[in-house]
């Protein structure tokens, strides 16, 4: 059973879970990677009794849970990195402070076929994936044990993902991670000074120069932010100020999946089908409704250059591509 | 020229380089990794005109400045991050923050041999290493634009480092890297609330359970850190309260060769000489000379397991391996 370890110095928690190791070691299979469907993967249609009983799923009229017919499914994760059941029996253990691994991990397997990416998808079928992302957040948030959930994508084993049938994550945890921690933070103290929330501040900025945007539409906007970590990092944001991601309505899902999906084209025909990892950062549970002072948004991180020391150690990097090239180069690709 | 960009949400310094580039995206020759020669790398003996003028070395009585005869050498790096001359010139862009990239970024070449890590040098090399990377600290603290210097090292190329031959290098910033902040902020609030170090009670916990120690030495101390993000990670730090690694007197730095030596070949036989970075964190320029709530250390991360979506974008870390396992393994390595 995994446990969870708080940091004493810097506050960070980490998940310590030695049931994860066999998952986080695995290797892709190089040969599986470009077929639509492949007989022994887990994620591919008509292999639905490999995963954890079906959570959810996007599924033709009459079909059958944990059967072949659906579109977007979502599982419990078979190595999951916390668990669902138990008590979180916090605890000091000197000067330090630890809780039981409880949280929930699930699977959001994107579609049926071994090889279609975002990129590749119409925009219906990531409408279903956003969909999906929404609807088991709201169902989680009944869990009074939880603080927040973590919905990310790991596309390729560069980014750590250990089957490649593209699929995304979500980590439900009783704690709200430090960096969401910080952007609240940020964001707080921006709106006691201003009274205006600092991502609609930003939005403003992106719109006003021209400089960054990748993709827009009525509703949202696609850019590599002021100062980008990584080359080609992308942040999409509803242009309309929202804190929670939870809130998307059916009506708004559609524009979302559509920047979403021409972002990741972009991205896929400028860097050659890059590894990526994406993260929705969003308001933490049981925060008010309406928060006035955040606004969630999806963080986009190809990863092609290998991170150094001082940027692990450091929490301070270099990003050898400037955001406004990269805006620039991911615009003018044809698309 | 670079320039360095603040987040406006979580107050992160970036730097972005454009010149960086070439030297961020070369892969290593794999057939030069074990030679103790190699006729074209810059920081073999003998190549010494291949790298910027030396700045210190520890050579042989009699031999001549960028010349063969030294055992470890410092020079600025051929592709800075960060540029020597100039002024900050501080400034708003809209809702951002801006600066020159101005700073030092300088090489520690290791040995004169091209194949000989930490944990192959005996001990006084080794000390010779760690007495470059002090002196440069102090010389370098006289610029009153710089508040921080980064020593690190980057050894194989996953870990980020685009020369096989062995070295380290130092970046002077003119801002507090993030994640130092963080730590004297934590530890500033543990001061203030208990008038104890923070790591010095870390240190006492340590030596109390004995489940993290890697080894131990009069003055040093090597072990697991409780809450450790990546598999094997080590922290390094002197037993005795000392905040600013800059203060480290020669009779010391025999000691701390000694154990970080230790700690290297301990690492490489039991991960058959894993990919890792270091970092050291001490105390910035310009505070109290003898600052009681801050405490320098190395931090080791070894590569060896591949970061996923959700810790890049939340600061949240899954590890596969207890810190307990990992220490107890370590120190039953026969060295």
């Amino acid at each position: 059973m995994g446990e969870l370890r708080k940091d004493p110095v810097v506050k960070r928690w980490v998940i310590i879970n030695p049931q994860g190791k066999k998952r986080l070691f695995l290797e892709k299979t190089v040969e599986e990677e470009k077929k639509s469907h492949v007989e022994n993967c887990p994620f591919c249609e008509g292999n639905e009794s490999r995963t954890p009983a079906e959570i959810l799923a996007f599924r033709e009229p009459g079909s059958a849970s944990n059967s072949p017919g659906w579109s977007v499914r979502v599982a419990a994760n078979k190595f999951p990195a916390l668990r669902i059941e138990g008590e979180l029996e916090r605890q000091g253990i000197g000067v330090y402070d630890q809780m039981q691994g409880i949280g929930a991990h699930e699977v959001i397997i994107d579609s049926p076929s071994h090889s279609d990416s975002i990129a590749d998808l119409d925009e219906s079928h990531v409408e279903k994936i956003l969909r999906a992302y929404r609807d088991r957040i709201v169902d989680l948030k009944r869990d009074k044990r939880f603080k927040y959930v973590l919905v990310f994508k790991n596309y390729g084993s560069i980014a750590g993902a250990s089957l490649d049938h593209p699929h995304s994550q979500l980590i439900a945890t009783p704690i709200i991670p430090k960096r969401v921690k910080e952007e609240l933070k940020g964001c707080l103290e921006f709106y006691k000074y201003k009274e205006r929330c600092l991502f609609c501040d930003i939005i403003r900025e992106e719109k006003r120069s021209q400089l960054r945007i990748v993709a827009e539409n009525d509703l949202f906007l696609s850019f590599t932010p002021y100062a980008s970590r990584f080359p080609y990092e992308i942040c999409i944001i509803p242009k309309v100020h929202c804190g929670d991601f939870g809130n998307i309505q059916d009506g708004e899902t559609y524009l979302l999946a559509s920047i979403l999906k021409e972002t990741m084209k972009r991205l896929k025909i400028l860097l050659d089908d890059p590894p990526y990892n994406y993260v929705i950062h969003t308001t933490p549970f049981r925060f008010p409704a309406n928060i006035r002072d955040y606004h969630w948004h999806i963080e986009i991180i190809p990863q092609i250059i290998r991170m150094a020391g001082f940027e692990w150690g450091t929490g301070f990097y270099l990003n050898p591509i400037t955001p406004e090239d990269a805006a620039r180069e991911l615009r003018e690709v044809e698309i």
